[in-house]
């Protein structure tokens, strides 16, 4: 549009540079309109909106491209979770200046994200802003009628499954920020490069989507900690549950560190920014979801058990004792 | 949620008190999954996105429930130029604190306006900001397969329309912000108070959409400025466009402040926040258009004609002398 149109404003040239290239999608009409189409299809659309805030949910230092990535796949964890296939996104941008220096990276992430994970940019708006950047992405995926695996629907004697690894993120971001981590890995470059990686950009499980539908009867992804998210999972569906703290999966890094007492098991489940699927697998099934996660090249792990009642999640030690946990999950509020 | 769940955060509990009854959808399973439902159906999902920033797109002492109506509004003001009848929003809100004295209004404003435009929240986030209030919203309607009205389509010939009254929330920004019209409106507290809600709660004319996809060969939402979204549906048309400046719908007290000298006409086509509709109607088809939006009960003005050529539309005077107009619309960068 900007070429044919010489009157076109400085935000019309910098969606044009920056973002029409990611526009692949046909219902996006290359960003020349003011609104985007979703075919009908036969499919349910599931819809999730999640946004980063400088300062708040990444550093005012991360690459640009990471920050990008970030902002796109702490969605596409979201749509993992309810079993959606992604079909797409819209953005939008608040920035305080349009810098290349920064748009030219961050939208290169973004695209490369997008053309990997099959969820193509539909649209967006930018905006001025005096305060820090921001982004909020409303992304969305497809599954059959009624078919969304809710938070909802676990039933005592489920399984309780996670992907990856817990805790990388929060020790990541503890590394960033000089704490008890940063220290502790002095010598060891590559596991410090590990978890920051992890906090700065997140493994969405979209692969394990398919999966998740066929099998589980409730799913939450990880994102403000294990213990806070799982006391979600259990609220939602009236049951309570109970963990066997050492089989919650570590990276070789997190498991050295804990194992040192640098960090706390506490640190660990209610860190957040795991990006990881949380699920309740009935027991009938659960040979099956392993098999299939397998094939899809996805790592889940059983780690405990819905249990009757409305208490909170019980995590328990090797010894099967209670570990105290005074903080489930961050919070913003 | 809460209710079940001692150990929510506070953004639940937030977003328990605060969203929940405006969840009223079924796709929003009452806010407690991390998605929600559009679901299928033989339309076209239409997507758009607007963002309004504190300092930006509304000051600081606007009242919370204007700002809640104008974020959603702006987005409905998308919807009605595409043709589309709403569907539902997805909000996410960047705040510096959950403050009750600010959100109780904003949620009123937000939900009285969700119900009376029958567009009801689906679901959101809600994050901490050290910066300005953002208030991100997605919005979605329906469409026939196909049908969505476009930016481009316009044909030579075809006659240019606007709704309502062009010019008047610039005049309201300008006022609140102590500029030449609160001189020369000193005596009028109604024409004042009138300019300043026209700045601060856009009528979105979603009873017009309807009409819109029956008639219009293109349609904008008129956001940026009359003289600058002109040029982008002319760009995206491959055609321009002669206005005649006298034929804009002017409210009284524009009309006068513009008869007094108090304000120019540039101020009027290029001021922005209107959130009127314009569009290409084709000849043959005005009489049955303009019927039918007497009937939706919207006031709509034919102000020129859609021409052949490249070159940005023109405005032209009483004695048919081209006005130049050296800033279009408004532009973030």
């Amino acid at each position: 549009m900007t070429d044919r149109n010489p009157y076109a404003s400085g935000e019309d040239s910098l969606i044009a540079r920056y973002f029409k290239p990611l526009a692949t999608d046909p219902g996006a009409f290359n960003l020349v309109d003011d609104a985007a189409i979703l075919q009908a299809s036969d499919d349910d659309i599931v819809v999730t909106t999640d946004a980063i805030v400088e300062g708040v949910h990444f550093l005012s230092d991360d690459p640009p491209d990471s920050v990008a990535r970030k902002a796109l796949r702490v969605n596409l964890s979201d749509l993992a979770a309810k079993g959606a296939t992604p079909a797409g996104f819209v953005l939008t941008l608040a920035l305080r200046a349009a810098d290349d220096t920064w748009l030219t990276p961050f939208a290169r992430g973004l695209g490369e994200d997008a053309g990997h994970f099959g969820c193509p940019l539909l649209g967006g708006d930018t905006v001025s802003t005096p305060g820090p950047l921001m982004i909020s992405i409303t992304a969305f995926g497809r599954v059959p009628p009624g078919k969304m695996v809710h938070r909802s629907g676990a039933k005592p004697g489920d399984r309780i499954v996670v992907t990856g690894t817990i805790g990388d993120a929060a020790l990541g971001l503890d590394m960033l920020r000089g704490g008890a981590a940063t220290t502790a890995l002095a010598d060891d470059a590559a596991a410090k490069q590990m978890l920051v990686g992890r906090y700065r950009v997140p493994q969405p499980r979209t692969a394990l989507a398919r999966v998740v539908l066929e099998h589980a009867s409730a799913a939450i992804d990880v994102s403000d900690g294990l213990a806070g998210d799982l006391a979600k999972l259990c609220a939602a569906s009236g049951v309570s549950a109970a963990v066997d703290a050492p089989s919650i999966p570590l990276s070789a890094a997190a498991a050295a560190l804990l194992a040192r007492g640098a960090v706390s098991i506490e640190t660990i489940v209610s860190g957040g920014d795991d990006y990881e699927v949380l699920c309740a697998i009935p027991e009938g099934s659960f040979e099956a979801f392993a098999q299939s996660a397998r094939l899809a090249g996805v790592a889940v792990t059983s780690i405990g058990t819905v249990i009757a009642g409305t208490s909170a999640p019980k995590f328990l030690d090797v010894q099967g004792r209670e570990i105290p946990l005074p903080r489930l999950s961050y919070s913003h509020f």
